[in-house]
């Protein structure tokens, strides 16, 4: 059905297409081609089947959208203003992509109210999507009874071209349709154009075979650009299905209603220009000025101010009856959307002294998994296909995440670390609570670095768990051996890295891990096995560094170790000790929570006059120099690995007691 | 069809499964149950089909072959072993995963004769076959003539169910499907199992169908274990599929023969022991001490000695006609294969002087690029879908890289970074003189990290084309502004990380990427324009770092600076110097050659004594405070950007040159 150009319909249609066109203009940036051409898939989903609430971004049970063409933000931004959300106002439309404005060039959801997911790297969003209808299946088989479905929503995405070319994309659908989430609906803008041009210079699979080999229900809209009636159908018949993750191929026309740009790369990311803007507007037959939207637009779109306030009310009614039959549950689901952490939850982590065994750090997180899983039920991750390599499962607890198990609590990611990543990232989007954690070996955060990145940017708490963190992998080869990765991860902004340097530091490091919900942790444990230290403190990890073993007096020397080397600075302390020299060993699990310690409590730890400092690390000295400065040194890796047993590995690269001493005993000399 | 047991096709078979069990047996460490699987499809391919000369691994004509499941490598060290080849050894196959043997953990071209592509991070292996595959058509389409095929052979491949997990091999396949690679032929090892159990866990998606949705010929061997005839039927049919790539899905036993252990996780990564080798010997009927081989079996494997010499003499023939007759096009074809850059090939790479219109390094990269192009045949490369904001292409050459167009030396790679990468990988593994070069975002960097380190560790001189450097990005935002990607390339060991401050400078890092064939280059340039300096020199950036602008006498100051920022220092030296400071200024384009200086050249640069030393770089700090050391400053990044534009951005993170002079001045007193 091809809309008349006049009717209320192709109004609010053209409202988000002249929207994006004149934001973009203003702006002088931007793409203003997905706007327009995703505007009736915009208007549809939106003013038909999404349920949210304008005037509370942040009701639970609203539906998920997410743009997952996230350069197209102008169809987001203008649905968010048409429908009401205070976050977008007409004047923020025309601060687009401005200094300090709530309409960035892509969605962030820390600028925005009613952006689910910061999009932009593509093939993000779609995965974080499969992240949040995994959330929402869980919770709901967690906390629904037959008589209340307090969880029960959809998540729905439109993604592009770009994004289905994206390899994170193909994991996280293939995921998806394992796991059969049918509340997953995404609408695939067909529209033919990438940046480069057409896509058929590098893109001709055939998108919907694919995704059935996925498992996905397919469907596909011919004429994305007015047939509304027919976007509509599709939706019903992606909603009917329960069993299955959908997808909507919905071919379109990029920049449609542009009558010398439609259909070309040159409106993907430019502005049309002022001529071409008024040609689309006689084109659209839009007789408003630029900013300029009928009333009658607004109040079609803002009946979801009214539907939605009606919504929240019979989901809080729902709640209502919930607290009352089952207290319990209820509880516990409000103390978790309150992001509260269940009081002890932390009672059993373990603490240790000299006697206990020393293992690796792996070992020492899986005891961490099972101390803190039973007291905190929000937890939920699992592995990239290593889990008894990362020992990621919580001890105790069987049966994974399963489209007949969704209340278990541990996914099968499959080999797919960057979906991985971002279905974490996806979990933590859905702000309920849940606290997502995923394993893989540290060197394969190289995978996943582009959605490691995003759980930084957007203050996502995602904890990774990255095992085998040093030439201590031993006979996997330099393949394996992450040699750069923990400087590299140390380099990402907001994110903190633990690297702890026995049992009592890797206790530390959970708690801090689990109590920093805006800001994700990487913590790298080991293969091998290391000694519990005497002096080594859980809570000082909050420190970032501290004074494990010291002298009297001004030390002539500091060693600074973490994790698998930490032994080797005492080892070789306790033997300069003995011939004499005055040294300190400063363990330091995190640079990052150094960095944030008062300039006093620094100095105290590494005083500005002492400048002879070791640092040993079985990793690059990248980074490490703020702290070594011009006059110190290291004992660290210049080279990538090899392939031997790790203990070998350790000691050809130079990670000995022996050489410890002989590097300090330069610089003493 | 079953083999009888004692057939001399069963016992060629079993040695590669009984030389995997014995070495990861006495190594105590290893994965033998993808060669006991795989070890009749790696038997059918190599007697029956792989055309290779174990005496001379080099041979440019052979086929290649590619372990994309790199931990099965015993499958691998034995078929080389097996056939004769000199770099495997008996003594070598005992000596597996051991420190300086030639038989490590995983796949190692830089290790071991023979190995094609180093393997380990799944779904590598089989995206950097998609690069060979596209070298070899592009040669085969550039050089051969109707009478003369001197580039003829296939690629092949045996991946797992890893790989088939992987988002990189998804876009690697995609691509390969729509260029039509017929030459490459991919048996896909489906023996159910990953290391987290059954792969129904996570992994029930159809693969075959997935690999028709590409475009590829696909077919099934239902019996992988025994039936040779079948696997060798199918690789017939593969070879007459000349328009499609072909994916052969083998269905195997992991660890076929072990009773108690095949078919199981357990049989993944870890020694059968003892006591199942025993029964495993039973099972295989298998009478031999453990790394006895049967002579038979050796007389056999070792036919392909034979026949490889006379593959070689063969092609040597056609090559001596093709000399004769094509003189030009043999003289150009020999020189790749010997690895010279033309004579020259420099001579248009332009020089400025600060009357030429300042302009963006990207600018700069398309001119050097152009300037390079028509003397550099093989330069071959493109763009993951960026080409006009990256600039990739090469001026006044049109057409891409297409299945009909295979001599063209575009590559349109669509959105798929990740492929990009592992490609350029595959077209430097193809050792035939082809320089590969790709373009994205620099911060898009993150999505092909996995591939990018693999290009320093197999000394790939892979050049990747970076461009939208720093925040200097503008509206586009966080998502897309790095901040950290620069320190983070810069952690990467035998990685040369340029970041040219000017059109000389580009220049001068253009060359020293084309001519660094045993590491990869990352240029970082800009998205914005900057001047041209008076005393920048391409020459100078050889030395990674040099002084630009100087005082008379010992600096008060330093000033270090890079790509954008440059200009900012020589800024406010200029007004330093007015006000009566002795400044010095750094360029300093690539870290890496500046370390590699001798240490006179780095204290006549940086000397030791003058501390008082600022950096301006539009990123993190990290990895700076070698040169800044506890006593100096910087004008650095300290958190993510903002969507803004780039000047404004600039300007307000203090990327001026009125707070370069401020920081400065609080260094100086």
């Amino acid at each position: 059905m091809v809309a008349a150009p006049v009717s209320l319909e192709s109004l609010c249609i053209n409202s988000i297409r002249m929207l994006a066109v004149d934001a973009v203009n203003k702006s002088k940036s931007g793409h203003p081609g997905l706007p327009m051409g995703c505007a009736p898939m915009g208007y549809t989903l939106w003013d038909k089947f999404l349920r949210h609430n304008p005037k509370n971004p942040k009701w639970f049970n609203r539906d998920r959208f997410v743009l997952s063409a996230g350069h197209g933000c102008m169809l987001l931004y203008a649905l968010l203003h048409l429908t009401g959300y205070d976050s977008v106002t007409i004047d923020d439309i025309k601060q687009f992509r401005q200094w300090g404005a709530r309409t960035p060039g892509h969605p962030e959801t820390f600028e925005t109210a009613g952006v689910e997911v910061t999009a932009g790297p593509l093939g993000a969003g779609i995965s974080n999507a499969v992240g949040l209808a995994i959330a929402e299946a869980h919770l709901a088989a967690k906390f629904n009874k037959a008589d209340a479905k307090i969880v029960d929503h959809f998540t729905y995405v439109i993604m592009g071209d770009g994004c289905n070319q994206e390899g994170v994309a193909s994991e996280a659908c293939s995921l998806a349709g394992h796991l059969k989430l049918g509340k997953l609906i995404a609408l695939y803008d067909d529209n033919h154009i990438t940046i480069d041009g057409r896509t058929d210079v590098s893109f001709t699979e055939d998108v919907l075979k694919r995704y059935e080999s996925y498992g996905w229900h397919v469907q596909h809209v011919q004429e994305g650009n007015t047939d509304v009636d027919a976007i509509a159908k599709a939706i019903e018949s992606a909603k009917a299905i329960s069993d299955k993750p959908s997808i909507i191929k919905v071919t379109t026309t990029i920049g449609f209603g542009s009558p010398n740009k439609s259909d070309t790369a040159g409106v993907h990311g430019a502005p049309l220009g002022e001529e071409e803007a008024e040609l689309t507007r006689k084109s659209l037959d839009w007789p408003y000025e630029p900013f300029e939207i009928p009333n009658e637009v607004y109040q079609q779109y803002q009946k979801a101010i009214v539907r939605g306030e009606s919504l929240e009310k019979e989901w809080n009614q729902l709640l209502d009856n919930y607290r009352k039959k089952y207290s319990n549950e209820a509880e516990e689901f409000e103390r978790m959307l309150r992001g509260e952490l269940p009081s002890d939850w932390d009672k059993d982590l373990p603490s240790y002294t000299p006697k206990d065994n020393g293992l690796a750090t792996r070992k020492h997180s899986q005891i961490c998994l099972g101390a803190i899983g039973p007291n905190l039920p929000e937890l939920i991750g699992g592995s990239a296909d290593l889990t008894h390599s990362n020992y990621t499962d919580i001890k105790g607890e069987s049966g994974s995440f399963q489209p007949e198990t969704p209340e278990k609590r541990y996914l099968h990611f499959g080999v797919r670390e960057h979906a991985m990543a971002a279905i974490l990232n996806g979990i933590a989007y859905h702000n309920s609570g849940l606290i997502p954690y995923g394993g893989t070996f540290l060197v394969f955060a190289d995978y996943m670095r582009g959605s490691m990145r995003l759980s930084a940017l957007s203050e996502l708490g995602v904890i990774y768990v990255l095992t085998h963190d040093s030439i201590g992998v031993g006979e996997d080869g330099p393949t394996h051996q992450p040699i750069e990765t923990i400087p590299s991860l140390r380099a990402i902004p907001n994110m903190l890295v633990f690297r702890p340097g026995d049992g009592n530091e890797t206790s530390g490091s959970y708690k801090l891990a689990i109590e920093n919900r805006k800001r994700p942790s990487s913590l790298c444990l080991s293969r091998q096995g290391m000694p519990n230290q005497a002096n080594s403190s859980s809570k000082k990890v909050a420190l970032g560094g501290y004074v494990i073993e010291d002298c009297v007096g001004t030390p002539d020397l500091i060693l600074i170790g973490t994790g698998s080397e930490l032994n080797l600075c005492i080892e070789a302390a306790q033997e300069l000790t003995n011939q004499g020299k005055k040294i300190r060993v400063v363990s330091m699990p995190c640079m990052e929570l150094f960095e944030e310690q008062s300039a006093s409590y620094k100095e105290e730890v590494l005083p500005p006059l002492v400048r002879k400092r070791l640092v040993v690390e079985a990793a690059l000295s990248f980074g490490w120099h703020k702290y070594i400065g011009l006059d110190g040194d290291s004992v660290t890796m210049n080279s990538f690995g090899a392939s031997a047993p790790g203990g070998t590995c350790m000691e050809k690269f130079g990670f000995t007691v022996e050489n410890v001493i002989n590097k300090a005993k330069k610089l003493l000399n």
